[in-house]
Formats: C-alpha cells, structure tokens, sequence
C-alpha cells in the first residue's frame, strides 16, 4: 500500500553534492511552501537549540536501491550489514533523518547548521529536538559506527 | 509534488490505542515485509542498543490536520506553537520518528520498548541509534517541551 507524501518546504543553499564528511560547517536553510502554510507554522521554533529534519533523498535513483547487507561506504574493513543496520542513502524510502542546529527562524525561514542534505532537497517534516526523546538508557554501537562519524561533522 | 513511500513492516503487539503517557513500559515487535525483504536486512541491528523508528501516523484523519499554531496537547498553560514547534501526531506527512530499546531481533523481526506507536502501524524506515547523530553543543527547549515529557516514557 502506497503512502504519499509531499515536500513542505526545500532545502535553499548549502552543499550542490552530497559529499560523505565535514557537514557541521555548512550552513544552509529550509524554505517552507508559503502556499501551504501560515507565517505562524515555525512559531516558537527559536525557543529550541536544534531542530530534527526529516527529508528525501531525491536524487537516488530508486532502482538503485539494494535491501542486500552490504559494507558501510564499501568498506570491505568493516562488517556487511544490512540496510536498516545502517544509515546510508540508498535505502527504500529513501528517508532521512537528521538533528540540526538553529540558527534563526524567520517567518517561514529557517537557518540550520548540520543538515546533511543538498540544495533543492525535499523537506517532508521538521520536529523540535526535546531532551525527552533521546534515547533512555545506555547506548551500545560497533566500532565502525563510531568510525564512520569521526569526519562527518 | 507528491512522493510515494511504502510500509517497510508493520507494529505487531504493544497498545490497541495512542495514549498520552507511560510508552518505555510498552514492548512490540516491528515485523518487516518479507516480500521485500531478505532475512539479512536487520544483520548487525543488535549490535547497536537503540533504533530510530520511521513511522506513520495512519489513523489519523488527514482532513483533521491543522497547520495553525496551536497548544501542544490543549493545555492554554502552555504557549501556542506551530506545528513545526511541536512533535504533536497532527501535523502535515503524518511522519513520526522515535528512538527505542533494542529488546532482540529475531529474523525480519525486531523487538523494542518505547515505541509510541500502536499495533498495526506502518514503519516506514529503521536507522540504527549511532552516538555520532546525537545534536552537538547544548541543547536549550523551552520549559512546556519539558514538561510534556515528564510521564512520557
């Protein structure tokens, strides 16, 4: 069964390609579609430090897409895993999922710094990060998924 | 411009309907497609203690949706925010993202507390919890976003 979505609004700036490391230094902003929403949808947004973007990878190619395990960024060092134990692009859906911080909100205008997402891409949700939702409990990964973050930011 | 997304698998067990409160008490299962999925897709998930869950709000009425600023949860104690202020489940995409407790995986099925959402709900996306996705520099939320996670988990 088939769920539709729509973009709320766009990445505008930032990065022309999306390269693998160093996103923490890109800033860029996400434009609501002033046709859908009011001025006030981002209202209070500036009371929060960083905000979770949910978006869409839509320059993948979906037949590219393999649900086969397979090495983090083809490193054969690292161990195949499948895709949902993995946060890499070529995914089904192809939805990500990243915590940004605020710069500024204004109107229906939002700075960002950390959003690893390239110019033009579609936003499909914007949520304030609350300290209650981080994870409860001791977290535990492998160490390639502390390996691979070690650039990223 | 509409994209189109499909349920990876489904919420199996956990509540019959959204309460408010008390979520990390609730234990489910998320039961992949196995049409679309090999056995491999969750190798390696439980090496990592938590997953982000991409999931869809599907019983609620889209024309129930309101983009206006509003009080989260009803409560005129707190300010009127807009809905990109606030993670409540009327918002535009109907998209919820939650991070749980690994319990097992099993197979195409992965079992997890704190999933605030109910039986038969669709999932739409899995990402391994990787400490390097935490936000970076400190986190600032208004008082309301504290308070409304006080019974939450």
């Amino acid at each position: 069964m088939t769920i539709e979505v729509i973009a709320i609004g766009h990445v505008r700036g930032g990065r022309q390609e999306a390269l693998d490391d160093n996103w923490d230094r890109v800033q860029a902003a996400i434009e609501l579609d002033g046709n859908q929403f009011q001025a006030d949808a981002l209202a209070g947004l500036a009371d929060f430090s960083h905000v979770e973007v949910v978006f869409h990878f839509h320059q993948l190619d979906p037949a590219k897409i393999i649900s086969a395990a397979r090495h983090p960024r083809g490193r054969t060092d690292w161990p195949e895993v499948g895709i949902f134990a993995q946060r890499g692009r070529m995914r089904p859906n192809r939805l990500a999922v990243t915590v940004c911080r605020i710069i500024a909100v204004d109107g229906l205008s939002l700075r960002v710094t950390g959003l690893d997402a390239i110019d033009g891409t579609p936003v499909l949700d914007l949520k304030p990060y609350l300290s209650g939702f981080a994870p409860r409990g001791e977290i535990r990964e492998p160490d390639w998924a502390r390996a691979i973050m070690a650039d990223y930011w």
